[in-house]
């Protein structure tokens, strides 16, 4: 079964509000095995609402409505649909009682508007609202199903749960949605699917889905089907292939973050970490500490802007500087040795780089990065011509240091980090 | 002129992922004088995709589409347009070689999948992607315009102000729209609401919307006018009587995020920054050097996860932290001090907490936070109790830290700030 979602609100058309119910319903759907063919967003007008539900209805069997059920006068959902359905709206005594009822508790009498709440269509299931005043119509036509919620979302997410999933389950045909969620780092989304295509392509029941995120691209599995084991089967051995085809820049196939992948690295090789930035301004500290439980990895990091900082909390020769430039491979092996010694980190990480927008030169343009890891044997560095805005400079940069983390970590022998903390680096 | 957006990509129609893109596209529309009639998401496929693009046409002098021109064969936007209009695809050397050379500067070779980024409809106008591989197009079809936009925000943004702004500006009737947006922090929703409604409500020709976001009330002004001065004066008006009637509250009558206004207020006095933080883990360093040209102000800053460092960085007595706990008062105060004293800057913050979701006890629950300001004289303290996950309690941990700089430096007298860094604190 297909669905398609309208939300209904002249503000989900303004730059400001986004339409987050059909989140909600989207979810709840797929563990139904119903999948959402599409989303709309329409204003408070008559006719564009009769138009929408009438677009939708001749695609799919099955369309939520959410919003426009309200008291007031711009609430034209139902008029909408009973111009499109040529149905009539009458006042049920009932909805009105309950609506009187909910309005005394509250210690207020009904504004008469709220009556418009109570109407409903000719041949319509009322869904009883427990937490608001207006309830839900169930609505069937020529074989299609036109369900109204109201967009608040703790009243829709009432009736959906007490009165439209318990009637969708008795429809649905036992599907579930199985869904994995595969992230890579360090290739291009072009190259992704060039090695990924002809092993996924060759399963047909699973959609695949290659998405580019800033300094990450994730792969989205997703199978609908009534059989548990065999679909988990076969999604574990898609994903295993295409593990195999990505090799290890394959961070997660759980849908972790970078941060995460990082974290459970750290965790299996008891190590510990600590950093010292200049562009990424704390970024990576605060990336390290989002996740929950990192103080058992996370010993501390500065974030030295100026170049007495860097000489003082990770001892950077004021020479060196001078010589190099605070923008140097040379600045960031000494940032990252130094934090690692004084922190007794068994790894260092030291990031040093232009984020921009201003301070950029033809040797040293805005983007360029240099980040070293030290762990006081050899450790590894990369320097990197980062593009985009400071923000993206400076997530990319961040992403860039924790991959070259979890790949030095998948490289070492369990229990081989160099505990000797403050050695020759 | 009205004008419809359609996001392209199955991965909105998932659980996980909202088009956030229209809100930009919205937000640049209605400055142009154009209001967005209706949006929808549609999944990638072709014949969904063409019917999409023939109903919005049938609609719309304006239609926007984003995504699905990326160079994977589930990229469908291109080849569903030219279903559609009946126009061929070829081949642009011009574009071809752009993306060759773009991948030339990233040191690789360019896969054979971008090839599909250089396919042009015939008689479309090419929007040249300054910061990606896939342009966009411009179509004109019987009077309507179709614009195709790659997916990914940067790109897209780019290609909307670079060439679709300009073509538009051209097109639009004189109407425009105005809009301010002020920012509040340290008050209820509610309590803006109730201050705020009886100003606004008089002006009825500006559209009035109030919004919560986490550590914030965001109030949001709009008026479309062809009379520019009129309208300015209006709104500047409004803008001044809800000042008055919110107090220093508000943070930014220009839409400017908490860091943003701390930057102004930390430049206005010529002061300088420092923090030294454990729950927040960088997040405090981290929003404060967002800010372009931050190394004017930001001298630095410590993550101090572990008591050690708590000492070592911000010489917190050992004693004390034994003897009230690494979260309390005292060992905010004294992070707060000890950072300002060794990075030499005119203020220090200290912050330490519980972030959850483990570590919380009866006494020191799950989101209680100490944030001390030290300026060697008198500084400012503050003790809270933050609900939410853990993100949500670092966020609002960094915003609560911000805003009290904020306010501080609002009651200096310019030029009050003590200059003497490792002065008494």
């Amino acid at each position: 079964m297909k669905a398609e979602i309208i939300a209904v609100g002249s503000e989900l058309l303004t730059p400001d509000r986004l339409d987050t119910n059909s989140l909600y319903l989207t979810r709840r759907l797929n563990q139904l095995g119903i999948a959402v063919s599409r989303k709309a967003v329409v204003g408070d007008e008559r006719e564009s609402l009769r138009e929408a539900y009438r677009e939708a209805l001749g695609r799919a069997e099955l369309v939520l409505s959410t919003g426009g059920l309200g008291p007031t006068l711009d609430d034209l959902t139902r008029d909408a649909v009973s111009d499109l359905l040529r149905r009539k709206l009458a006042l049920n005594e009932g909805i009105l009682r309950h609506i009187e009822a909910r309005f005394r508790r509250l210690g207020r009498s009904m504004p008469e508007n709220n009556k418009r709440q109570a109407l409903v269509l000719e041949g319509a299931e009322v869904l009883e609202n427990s937490v608001g005043t207006a309830p839900g119509l169930w609505i069937e036509t020529e074989g299609h199903i036109l369900v109204l919620l109201p967009g608040p979302p703790a009243e829709l997410q009432a009736i959906f749960t007490q009165h439209v999933e318990p009637r969708l389950a008795r429809l649905s045909g036992g599907l579930r949605l199985f869904a994995r969620e595969m992230r890579v780092a360090g290739l291009p989304e072009s190259e992704v699917d060039q090695r990924a295509a002809p092993i996924y392509s060759v399963y047909t029941d699973v959609e695949t889905t290659i998405l580019a995120a800033p300094g990450e691209i994730q792969i989205h599995l997703r199978s609908w089907s009534g059989d548990a084991t065999a679909t988990e089967e076969k999604l574990q051995e898609l994903v295993e292939r295409l593990t195999l085809a990505l090799g290890e820049s394959v961070f997660t196939t759980g849908g972790e973050s970078m941060e995460q992948a990082v974290a459970r690295e750290l965790t299996r090789h008891k190590a510990t970490i600590a950093a010292a930035e200049s562009c990424t301004g704390g970024l990576l500290a605060e990336r390290l500490t989002r996740v929950p439980g990192s103080s058992a990895y996370f010993r501390g990091g500065v974030v030295c802007y100026s170049n007495d900082l860097k000489t003082a909390w990770a001892d950077v020769p004021p020479e060196l500087i001078e010589s190099q430039g605070a923008v140097s491979a040379a600045v960031a092996q000494a940032l990252a040795a130094g934090i690692r010694r004084h922190t007794g980190a068994t790894i260092g990480v030291g990031i040093t780089g232009i984020a921009g927008p201003a301070g950029g030169t033809p040797e040293k343009p805005v983007g360029l990065v240099h980040i070293v890891l030290a762990d006081g044997v050899n450790g590894s560095e990369r320097t990197a011509q980062l593009s985009g805005d400071r923000d993206r400079i400076r997530w990319q940069a961040s992403q860039l240091a924790l991959d070259m983390v979890r790949r030095y970590l998948l490289h070492l022998p369990p229990g081989g980090v160099n505990r000797q903390a403050g050695g020759q680096d």
